[in-house]
């Protein structure tokens, strides 16, 4: 089917974010959405850029077939224990070993109640 | 006229999910809303994909030419008696038997106030 | 400059509402906003598409070259004098004469506090 | 590697505007988040347009090689000393030396709560 071969293998996300605060019962976070809906698992390396310092590679993430993750941002951890500190502007590239689709979401409550923020990631290939 | 052509036949929402919770007036939900600008009716197929299990088909909308239709996905039901349970992650590959343009939004009212999301959908052919 | 042609002369969102209900100092409302970043003026022509009744259509507006108009759709109204409804699901086809862009907004407060969505439109041809 | 060469040179976001008001520990604004995942810095120019005058150019930034930079809008000085009014809508145009990926997001703490809102902006070029 042709859908099964739609998607991109390279995406970006200029405007990443971990709130430091949160209130309320919901915590502050960050997901990236992935879904795969071809028949291969999809094996993801995620890499973090910052503003003053060089990028942190390393992350990775797999996506079953026929299945969706939704990577916690908080949560990433890379072999070196290196993860992403909460109050830094970032931004990420996601690379697949399959094309996938990719969707990030923001919520945040760092004043009382709840924003959310979403936008497909830019397919960069 | 050219724009009449203009759309997709499948779409894909990587993030989706039904909160739980609501508060006030307003109902956590979120909707998937389709533009038929074209002359023949669209018949609408939904897959939802999960994180830990097998993809559930078979959800059917109709969006009429000429009109659109705002999917609530919290009312969506299969033949089989199946619907998206809240709070639980999901994406969403819906197909198309014409041209359409799709938009997927969420309201959350898990926290007093009101949060929005919204993005368009990627067109994946 | 090849940046001043860029854009689409059809631009298409699915997901229009405009809250019924406003709390606090700002009202419900979305906007379209227009850039036209060329040297002639863009006329725009507004339909809006609904779930069971025919699209009205003769909605109008000029965005003049190098500048922006950000379309209030709780103002517009056609020669026949037909407006928008409030709380009703709508959709909404841009047309323009030359190329621009155009992005969708929409600012809820229903519920006390804000709630924004936006996202570009759907660039139809 | 391919994804290197990603992204675009122009980019257009057409619904900018910086709240007036701000309540709690947040300040409205809204920022414009730019990946460069080359191997030369991004020279960026940002000009911004409005409904009723003359567009305002020469707001600069530099994105280094593998950075990213989140520009505050309300920090944006041209050499004129020229800066961009809050209260106002406008509309950006983001030209860069090399292909750059930018994301558009707006903090809106106008009422008492958060709001959020981003969107890629449109690659023109």
């Amino acid at each position: 089917m042709a859908s099964e071969k739609a998607g991109s293998r390279v995406w970006i996300v200029p405007d990443c974010f971990l709130p430091a605060k949160s209130t309320g019962d919901l915590k502050s976070h960050e997901s990236n959405c992935v879904l795969n809906i071809g028949k291969k698992p999809a094996t993801l390396r995620l890499t973090a850029y910052f503003e003053n310092r060089e990028p942190t590679a390393g992350f990775q993430a797999t996506c079953p077939p026929r299945r969706t993750i939704h990577i916690r941002l908080d949560s990433l951890e890379n072999r070196r224990g290196e993860r992403i500190l909460v109050g830094t502007p970032f931004a990420l590239k996601i690379e697949s070993s399959v094309k996938v689709v990719v969707q990030h979401t923001r919520l945040d409550t760092t004043q009382p109640a709840l924003a959310l923020m979403t936008t497909m990631a830019y397919a960069a290939g």
